[in-house]
């Protein structure tokens, strides 16, 4: 018996050839039209990609390319049939294949995004659970901005509003005020932003860690080297030839360390290689390109698919990082740089309640709307830091695809919002 | 070297005595007052709930009630000071509680709820991993309302309106039409509820799956019963003798089959118990006082502290539910209770388009809005089934607490959104 979608009908003279897909291939059954008139007019109502159930016996047959096996049907039940006209094809752009995401989630290749999904976030939660992770589940519903006001969705709460979390950031760091000393959240996080990019999305998953008692950022960096090695290893074992045949990409198991460089010494590697900031890309920072151009930089001289920038201006970084004792210009922070993609922002957090309240004034924030969160750090906070994770972008490296449209379940940006 | 919290400090003439809590034990250190003039100053300043890392020898002795063992210190260095006025206590009232969630999560019992919550859900995903499910995330973000109108937040998006997921049923139900079998999304839903019971919250976390190729929902519940006995399983060998010794609960591992009860014979128990359902509770469906006597039953009857209720009435089950086809007024649908609280509740779903629509006609759903939805059975989708599953209420179930507040990481209700 075979459970699946009809992927093609060849009606011959005497014989009809179904091929019947499902998650794990394909299979021609094949029906003698004469002997068999009630599969014959079953077959003649029959619509490509129809849901059907084929039961018959299992023969060897050297003329059928798939496999050199056919099924001699017993019988043809059709449980969902399909309109004879879909509305997308293979070549359809992607902004219709979107609008009919679920067709287009049944290619043989989209179905491998998912398994490589499921396969790298169990790897993840292995590598947690081992080091004595503890799963959470930080709330999305926030009564107050967090880290700052813009980019954030509001929701009308009985009346009064409230705002969608752009990051579990606070939640996780009051988890270390809680004395849970080491966290992980796979979970959906939100940004009001309306840009257009093959990078951003109103709605991601965004995989988040935090981990008490470090004495800096590099602390963070090694868990996550040592997480991505693994992960990556996992990845590569069980689909590695697969995603090499149907993407052309080959699965790198990183080697550790990773390489590190420092923003400085960043920005002087691309002025030596001629790259030329954009206008409005803010001074301090890597503008998209710039890590590209990082990142190929990096393999070429590393042979490595990652690199580590560290030690971000203050200036450009958030007011809960912790800055550099000797330089406080500087942050023990970084960013991660997969393929010159930015998948990674971590750092070392200020937990000294004083010395935040004094940044968050610095940075200019409303104190009233994140005394919640200040809160946390004044009744014995351990020296803690982390970093967040995208799921997508991680895909997008694994797998050398473009967009994260692609990788994506549901897409949502500022003009999709459906299926 | 200890690295915690301070849990006791006593001051006696020549010796001081600190109990150090980290999320592994107590341990106390010993200072010699005289002899460590320094070490004597550190505690003069340090208040109980401090962060700090002690480093010393460690000694047996066996006038020391914990564990026989002190640490004589070398250095104690105070990483994150609490204020001296801690603003709970552990008597204090569960909104205080709440309102310190970070303070109240330091007890070591609430510690344990995190530590089940991770082995509960990490066996989850392996026997679904062993049963070929995929993980997804589903989109939070919808264009339109999903079920029903009700309970549902709303998105100011870019000047539209967004509407916040109340589950993932339409799109877990979209992974079928997409071929993907078998899939699983562990995730924040959201509900407009401005009950204030011990079970309702308005941000919850949903663990949801769905699969293919079902004949009834006889077969869905097939899953749970294998799937929750090999949970229970897991959580029993990990944290049994610390659950019964912290909460006086036993973890049962629950025998399979579990118990059936058709919604028919339920209401017939209740009421030859006397159950009588309390006025504007809906006829057809268990009252959640009915739902604790129905538990009472079953526990006395089957020694069990599961039970599925099925076959609920079409009039009070959503659209999408199945109905029997011999028996229009019943559908193919199951509520499970634990310990006489509903955990779950799933049904085969109506798969065919046509009646499909009939069905959320006769519902007097918007078909305009669902639109997107529909579509999904238009083009080949096969039988399939599913459930939702509460994880605070499972955990509620698993220890014994009486109120969801206190197995969530951070409660969100009609009145609380901080911290």
């Amino acid at each position: 018996m075979v459970r699946g979608w009809v992927q093609a009908i060849r009606n011959h003279k005497t014989m009809s050839f179904l091929v019947i897909r499902d998650c794990s291939g394909m299979v021609q059954a094949t029906v003698d039209r004469q002997n068999r008139p009630d599969l014959d007019s079953a077959i003649a109502s029959l619509s490509i990609e129809s849901a059907v159930q084929v039961e018959g016996a299992v023969h060897r047959n050297d003329a059928v390319r798939l496999g050199q096996l056919e099924i001699i049907p017993d019988s043809i039940v059709i449980h969902g049939a399909a309109d004879p006209q879909l509305p997308i094809q293979q070549t359809s752009k992607l902004d219709a294949r979107l609008d009919w995401r679920f067709l287009d989630l049944r290619r043989p290749r989209n179905r491998i995004i998912f398994e490589v999904q499921t396969t790298a976030e169990a790897a993840m939660r292995t590598f947690w659970r081992t080091e004595g992770f503890l799963e959470i589940h930080s709330p999305k519903l926030m009564g107050s901005p967090s880290e700052s006001g813009a980019e954030l969705f509001t929701v009308d709460y009985f009346g009064g509003k409230a705002y969608l979390a752009q990051s579990p950031q606070f939640y996780k760091q009051m988890a270390m005020a809680a004395g849970l000393e080491r966290v992980f959240e796979i979970g959906p996080v939100f940004r009001a932003d309306p840009s257009f990019t093959t990078r951003h999305a109103t709605e991601f998953t965004s995989i988040d860690m935090e981990l008490s008692w470090i004495d800096s950022h590099e602390d963070v960096m090694r868990v996550e080297e040592r997480w991505l090695q693994y992960v990556v290893q996992q990845v590569a074992e069980a689909h590695g030839p697969e995603i090499q045949r149907l993407f052309g990409t080959a699965v790198n198991i990183p080697e550790l360390p990773f390489p590190r460089i420092t923003m400085d010494e960043a920005q002087g590697v691309l002025s030596g290689l001629g790259h030329v900031r954009p206008p409005h890309s803010r001074d301090g920072d890597l503008d998209p390109q710039g890590e590209q151009v990082l990142g190929g930089y990096v393999a070429d001289r590393y042979s490595h698919d990652f690199v580590f920038v560290t030690d971000y201006d203050w200036k450009v970084r958030p007011f809960y990082h912790m800055r550099d004792a000797s330089r406080p210009s500087k942050t023990k922070s970084f960013d991660l740089l997969w393929k010159g993609l930015e998948v990674t922002t971590g750092a070392q957090r200020e937990h000294r309640h004083a010395t935040l309240v004094r940044q968050a004034q610095e940075k200019g924030l409303n104190l009233d709307q994140i005394r919640f969160y200040l809160d946390f750090f004044r009744f014995g906070c351990p020296p803690h830091g982390g970093l967040g994770f995208g799921l997508g972008r991680m895909l997008m490296s694994l797998l050398g695809l473009p967009n994260l449209r692609e990788v994506s379940f549901l897409f949502r940006g500022p003009t999709r919002l459906t299926p």
